[in-house]
C-alpha cells in the first residue's frame, strides 16, 4: 500500500498570494471579512499579508490594519510574508504568530521581484531570525522559484540545495519550496525532496504549490509520499508572483477547495472541513467575481454532481 | 524511488467520446481530418467512433463513413465501441483492429445508457467476442461507471469486480476501467488496482480517466504505481457520456496533452510526441471552438511560460 502522512497541515494563501495578485485592490473591510471566513475552514495557517513596500505591492498596502482588524482564532496560526528587516519590524508591532520570509532562488527573478541579489536576501533571512528571537514569533522560509524561474527557466536543484542549506545554517527549521511557476513534475518533486530529506532529515519542509501545468494534485501525492505533510494552497486558485505578465492565465495556486477535497476523499487527517472550505470558495468567487476556477468550482463534488444529475432527470 | 512502468500505452477518446457529447454534429469531412492529425501523434490507440444506433447517438451516426475514409497507419491500433451484436457486425463490416465491447457496472445507468440490463450486455459481450473470432479483431471491454455512478453514487468495488471476473470468463483479457464520472480519488484507484491484479495477475487493466475532480493525473500516477500501464484520454478533455445533462460542465475526460506533458517530462516511454499533441490540441480548440479546455491549452507549459515572460519583457 502506498503510504502518506498522518496528518497533513495547510496553510491558506489566499491573502496575500491571491489579493496581491489582483488588478483591483480589494477594500480592507473585504479583505478582512474573508480572512475571517477562512479562519472557519479549519486550514491550520493563513497567510495574512505581506509586509513589503506599499510601492512594491501596492494591492497589499494595507498590511498592518488587516493585520490588527482580524479576529484570531486560537488554532490558526497567522503568519504573515516579510521580505526584509524593515518588514519583519511591522510584523513584530502587528502581532503576527509566524512570518515567511521569503527568499528566491533564482537571481533574475530577485533583482525582478525584490530588486536584491539572493546573497542580500539570506542576509535579510540572518536578520529576520535574530530580530525574531525573543517576541515568540516563528520564522518560515519561503524558497521562491525552487524548481522554474520566468527567467532562467529551470533551476538547477543544486542552487535550490545550496540555499536551502544557507537558510538551515541561519537557524530556520521550517523551510516551503515553491512551484512559483507551476511548472514542476512529480519526477522533479520527488528527486527534490528526496534529497532535501537526504541533508536534512530534521527539516519541516513543505510545499507551495501552483497549477500552471495541471500536475499540482499529483505532485502533492508524490511529495506526500517522500514525506512531505504540509502544503500552501489558496481558495480558487487565486495567486501568482506580481512580477508575471497578466496574461500567464494559467499561474494561479492549487486551489484550496481542489487539495482538501482530495485529501478528504483519500481518509487523510487534516484540521479543514471540507463543506466550510467548499462554501467559502464559492463565496470568495462570487465576491471577487472572478468565475469557477477550480474543479470544485466548477461542481466537481460527489454530492453537486449526483444533485445535477437528479435534477435533471426530475 | 517511486516506481512506474516502463512504457506507457495512449488511447485517444476525442472521436468518440468526444464528438459523441457535443451538441452539435461534427461533419464527416472534419472527423475525418481531424482522426488523420490524431494518427501523427504518435498514440497507440484511437477509438474513431461507436457503432451504436444512429438516433440512440445521432452525433456519430456517420460511424460507418468515418472508419471507411480515415487513413490508417500501420502503427496505430484503429477501434471502435460495439454496444452489442448488432453493432460488432458494423464493426467487422467496416474492418475496425479492435472493438471496444461496452460494459457498464451500474444497473440504472445501463438502463439509461444502453437500454440494457448489466446481464443483456454481459451476454452481447459473450456474442462479440464470439464473433470476433478468426477476424483478427481483438476485443476489449471498457468498464463503465466502475466507481460512480450518476444515479447510483458509489459503486461498490464487489460489483465492479464482478463485472470484471465476468468479462474474463468471457474471454477478453483486456479490460479498462472508466471513472465516468471523473469522481474517483487516489485511494479508490489504488484499492481497485490492487485487487483486480490480486484476482487476475495476467489482464491487460487499463484506466480510462474523466477528471470532474481535478484529480486524474494524480489518479494516472497512482494507478501506475500498481502497475497499469495504458490510459485513455481524450484531446482538448472533449468527452462526456451522452446521457448526462449539458449542466454537467465539468465532465470532461483527461486532455491528452495534459496527460502527455506529464509522461514527457517525466521522462517515461511513449509512442507520442508532445510537441505533435499540443499542436493538434491547439487546432482541435480552434475548429471546434471550445475555448482552453486543458491546462496546455491554457499555455501550462514551460516552453510557453518562458516565451509569454520573456516578450512581456521585452
Amino acid at each position: 500500500m502506498i503510504e502518506y502522512p498522518s496528518d497533513v497541515t495547510l496553510v491558506e494563501m489566499l491573502p496575500r498570494d491571491g489579493f496581491q495578485r489582483l488588478d483591483e485592490f480589494v477594500p480592507t473591510d473585504e479583505k478582512v471579512e474573508i480572512i475571517d471566513a477562512l479562519s472557519e475552514t479549519g486550514v491550520d495557517e493563513i497567510e495574512i499579508t505581506s509586509f513589503t513596500h506599499p510601492k512594491a505591492v501596492p494591492t497589499l498596502r494595507d498590511a498592518d490594519e488587516v493585520a490588527q482588524r482580524i479576529e484570531r482564532h486560537d488554532d490558526v496560526t497567522y503568519r504573515a510574508l516579510v521580505p526584509n528587516a524593515v518588514g519583519m519590524e511591522r510584523a513584530i508591532d502587528a502581532g503576527v504568530d509566524k512570518v515567511n520570509a521569503l527568499v528566491t532562488v533564482s537571481e533574475t527573478y530577485s533583482e525582478h521581484n525584490q530588486n536584491m541579489t539572493v546573497e542580500e536576501i539570506l542576509t535579510g533571512v540572518e536578520e529576520i531570525v535574530e530580530m525574531a528571537e525573543g517576541t515568540g514569533i516563528e520564522v518560515e522560509a519561503g524558497m521562491g522559484t525552487s524548481f522554474y524561474c520566468p527567467y532562467e527557466g529551470r533551476i538547477p536543484m543544486e542552487d535550490t540545495l545550496s540555499v536551502v542549506d544557507r537558510v538551515v545554517d541561519a537557524g530556520v527549521d521550517e523551510v516551503t519550496l515553491a512551484t512559483t511557476m507551476g511548472l514542476a513534475d512529480p519526477v522533479e518533486i520527488e528527486e527534490m525532496y528526496t534529497t532535501v530529506f537526504d541533508r536534512h532529515p530534521d527539516l519541516d519542509a513543505g510545499l507551495h504549490l501552483h497549477d500552471t501545468n495541471g500536475m499540482s494534485l499529483a505532485n502533492t501525492l508524490v511529495a506526500m509520499q517522500c514525506g512531505v505533510d504540509r502544503f500552501d494552497a489558496s481558495h480558487c486558485g487565486l495567486g501568482g508572483g506580481v512580477v508575471l505578465p497578466d496574461g500567464l492565465g494559467g499561474v494561479g495556486n492549487t486551489p484550496t477547495e481542489d487539495l482538501v477535497q482530495m485529501l478528504t476523499r483519500m481518509d487523510l487527517e487534516t484540521n479543514a472541513d471540507f463543506e466550510r472550505v467548499e462554501s467559502v470558495a464559492h463565496e470568495v468567487a462570487d465576491r471577487l467575481d472572478i468565475g469557477a476556477t477550480s474543479h470544485v468550482l466548477m461542481g466537481g463534488t460527489v454530492d453537486r454532481v449526483l444533485a445535477t444529475v437528479a435534477e435533471d432527470n426530475a
